[in-house]
């Protein structure tokens, strides 16, 4: 294999850029995954270059591991020495295999191919881990597709990357410029849209999701901004005992994923 | 104010220690919270000291905030030079108070204060955001108690206090040398225990959790011993689409918590 131990080499200054800048990721269409498992999980059509750290080059060299030595082998992976690994690194204690990777794209069609659509849209959250454990309660809530506002963190970040335990490859996502245009078109296309509200509302567990419907969770402070909290169908609200003024917003999200889930497992009532 | 701007106070370095180690914590019975919030909502009788940053208290000065200057007052607030408070606080960019508290102490018995309890069992958790947010969604859905097993990571933490947003003052908690033995005691009292589980099992939302009801939460890699498992009345599972392998381990519990409390909102059907 090919090995890089120079600092001011292109492709380690470059994993850098794609680690730390969302701009870069957007201008090259690519990112970073961190990780044997989630390399595992990528689709092989959407890698594109792979660096595997010295050590565990070494390890596999006396103990190879089937699935990871032929993917390596496979996409002709490139060894990093273990200082320069670490520096392009995201966490503290890399497994040693950094990929970069296709972003994914999908189009505002491909959230329709099923007849009753569980739609979400997430307006301005902030926290990489959040978003990335939305979208893996996403994938296990069986969600159609995810609508991300401009201002909500980019899902390719390492942090959030790693959040969605590699749903990001298999949850369909799209980023637009204008929300409110979207979802226009939803509702046009008769999804029902459910503003998660702190305010006088109904409870979540009322209405009846088993059409298609959407949930629209806003930032993490601030909630849904008014513009489109006036574009729901309906304002529900997660009911609260004791003190909490509101939950972690992944939280909620996941909650409100899993009753419209919870619903459609179970053939219609009355 | 008295002020402080000797790194070499030993008060500085207790804030230090009450951060960094979780035995220092036990010894003193106390805890450090960071932040203006969580400093409003300590209950006033378990606040042993605060500190506040040399440029909150001049802001103060400028544009006293009520309640925060009279309680500031009351506690007679230490000042710290900004360069020690940085130094003893947890965040990058702390707000400006850090408080010494007592830790709560919650007897077996107050976890029995209502008839019906909805109790949580941690065993071995140990991410510090997972812990607080399992607080934060506990108290917002009503829960009576959360047994913590002696190997699950302390929720008085910086970190997992700070996912609590003050739900640590108000949950009733306790750490157990003897999870199998508490457990035991908990089904002679009438609790039925439900174990989350990823084996073939009943779907979580299959069973009636409107009498007394006990839920089993494992470690984030490696799920619930088999030791606890066996004492559960019963395996619950939630379903999954997709390619998941697991839910985060916060959002499992908030889901199984949403899933007993929207129950118990409702009145008994049949």
């Amino acid at each position: 294999m090919e090995k890089i131990t120079s600092a001011a080499n292109s492709a380690v200054r470059n994993l850098c850029l794609l680690r730390e800048k969302a701009r870069e990721r957007k201008k090259q269409n690519a990112f970073v995954t961190e990780g044997i498992r989630i390399f595992l999980d990528t689709p092989e059509e959407a890698i594109e270059r792979v660096f595997v750290s010295e050590s565990l080059a070494e390890r596999l060299g006396e103990e190879p591991e089937p699935a990871l030595t032929s993917k390596l082998n496979a996409h002709r992976a490139v060894i990093l020495a273990d200082s320069l690994f670490a520096r392009a690194a995201d966490t503290d204690t890399p497994q040693g295999v950094l990929c970069v990777t296709k972003r994914p794209s999908w189009k505002r069609e491909d959230f329709f191919t099923s007849e009753k659509p569980l739609l979400l849209a997430l307006e301005n959250l902030q926290d990489p881990g959040n978003i990335g454990t939305i979208f893996r309660t996403a994938e296990a809530a069986g969600v159609s597709g995810i609508l991300l506002s401009k201002g909500t963190v980019d899902v390719t970040s390492p942090k959030a990357v790693r959040a969605t335990m590699s749903a990001v490859f298999r949850v369909k996502f799209l980023y637009t410029d204008n929300l409110a245009e979207d979802l226009c078109d939803w509702k046009k296309r008769g999804i029902r849209l459910y503003a998660a509200h702190l305010d006088r509302s109904v409870p979540y567990d009322a209405p009846d999701y088993r059409g298609g419907s959407a949930f629209l969770i806003g930032n993490e402070g601030n909630g849904l901004t008014r513009e489109t909290t006036a574009l729901a169908d309906q304002k529900i609200r997660i009911p609260m005992e004791g003190q909490i003024e509101s939950l972690n917003a992944a939280m909620s999200a996941g909650i409100l994923m899993y009753e419209a889930y919870r619903q459609r497992r179970h053939p219609k009532q009355s």
